[in-house]
């Protein structure tokens, strides 16, 4: 599981710091969460194949995390995609990229999906053989959802010299890398954990901006491997992130030890501060495995 | 005059190019001409105040000349703006911005006025003492219109050896520079010329893209200093440029020799092409005086 941050400032686009974006590479898909100005050119900057982005998700309509969206979607069709895309996201997305494709007169010729969202419940999203999407409802000034990225169970892995010692031909091979246990010809019977090992467990992510510290989040997002949790302002501004619903370092980290998690990622800093290693040393004193976003910055999972 | 190229490049923002956007200084007001994906961060980089910009025109409504123009918008509500902000441009414009602005519910606290445009004449769209700004219909897949300012004149230059040696009080120094001869206490009249020198003639720029070859546009662009035209495309692309319905660089020479401008600057250029150098040399077989375009210069005229 691979995580390339393009973007993880708050509020405005600057010279050196971009808005919300992120591209999850999870069992070779690509999918592409947020998107604010700018985020087709990081991708181009980041060596990205972006044509292989088939699904973007969007959390909430606040011009840091979307206003790439419609640039990225043009850029699509002047590329001659052909592919489908799905974009998720609030209600009034279709709309706003409706409106200026009409407008400019330039439909795609690839097909353009939209599934809009509204519920203030978990809900699947996306599901495919090895992936599968819920919504996170956040806590924000508008209607948000977080995401999260759930590898399905992988199939069982061969033990090659157990299998060969049995003389079993290939044609069962997918058949017990499945589960199954395997009836020899001379009737004996050979059980699924004697044949094979345990798979690489499923890796889940979860992503959360933009929200007010928010505990009902914790049993969705209990014990994924990874955590991106909003922390915009340092304990410093925690009146002001009350005030305009994001979190603060300290509070993303008490969400990261409550739900269990493995690591957190702090970013969606504010751009007040000059350094982000205060996020990283305040979280610490709360979750110990804290990783800091960084525009451009990629992670193996 | 000042003219700062944020980006010349045609269709999609990438690593190095950015799409369509300058700014215009004349007589210390700063114009904002169009406004692709990532104008605000450009405006950034090239240091340009941009909270002086009070007035954007907008040529057409495909992306690369006005997705950016949001994200401007909403940066100006975030940066406290109270100045009102005029936007001129093709109609849909007003609906575009507003229905973002609604959905993610941040409506700015400064006046937010649209001037939208529909006439295929060209047409007075600003005017104040000392700048006027017409529009010029262009050709293009859609409606669009290039934009012609104009320096009003300048008042007279007060000859001060000339008006003490008539021991002119300064009170009349302002009638003076209107142009207004003068009664001396004795009942001599004397003539203004000969107590001022002629103004800095009035300077004018005339942004022409995206557009077709178009004769028409010449009566309105005629002896302009400066003309900006389009030239999206090389001679050998001259049956891509017609069927796109843009411009090749001998095209935009042309009309530069046709309207007799003083400089043509090139611009708008596909991101098919490894050098630039080769529009000017073809725009130089027809025209002398050619400038290109490159993001991040600035040309003073």
């Amino acid at each position: 599981m691979n995580l390339t941050i393009l973007g993880c400032y708050a509020a405005t686009p600057r010279t050196f710091t971009n808005p919300t974006s992120q591209v999850l590479e999870i069992r070779n898909r690509l999918f592409l969460i947020d998107c604010g100005e700018g985020t087709q050119v990081q991708l181009r900057k980041n060596k990205i194949k972006f044509s292989k982005i088939n699904h973007v998700f969007i959390s909430h309509l606040h011009g840091d995390h979307f206003f790439g969206l419609i640039g990225l979607i043009s850029t699509f069709a002047l590329l001659n995609r052909t592919t489908d895309l799905h974009i998720y996201g609030p209600k009034g997305i279709k709309e706003i990229i409706n409106l200026q494709l009409r407008l400019s007169n330039s439909w795609t010729k690839y097909g353009l999906f939209f599934h809009e969202l509204e519920s203030k419940e978990s809900e699947v999203v996306f599901e495919d053989d090895k992936v599968i999407v819920k919504t996170i409802p956040l806590n924000h000034r508008v209607y948000t959802n977080g995401f999260l990225f759930q590898e399905k169970i992988r199939e069982r892995k061969l033990n090659l010299d157990a299998v060969q010692s049995y003389e079993i031909e290939k044609c069962y091979y997918q058949n017990i890398k499945n589960g199954k246990d395997i009836t020899l010809d001379d009737g004996r019977l050979v059980e699924n954990h004697k044949l094979t090992f345990d798979p690489v467990p499923p890796m889940s992510y979860a992503f959360c901006s933009d929200t007010v510290y928010n505990e009902n989040i914790i049993p969705i997002i209990k014990e994924v491997d990874v955590l991106y949790h909003e922390s915009t302002f340092l304990e410093s501004e925690e009146a002001l992130a009350e005030k305009t619903m994001h979190s603060t370092a300290k509070e993303a980290a008490r969400i990261a030890l409550k739900a269990n998690v493995q690591q957190l990622v702090l970013g969606h800093y504010s751009t007040r501060y000059d350094s982000i290693e205060l996020f990283k040393e305040q979280a610490e004193t709360i979750f110990p495995n804290i990783l800091l976003a960084e525009d451009g910055k990629s992670f193996e999972f």
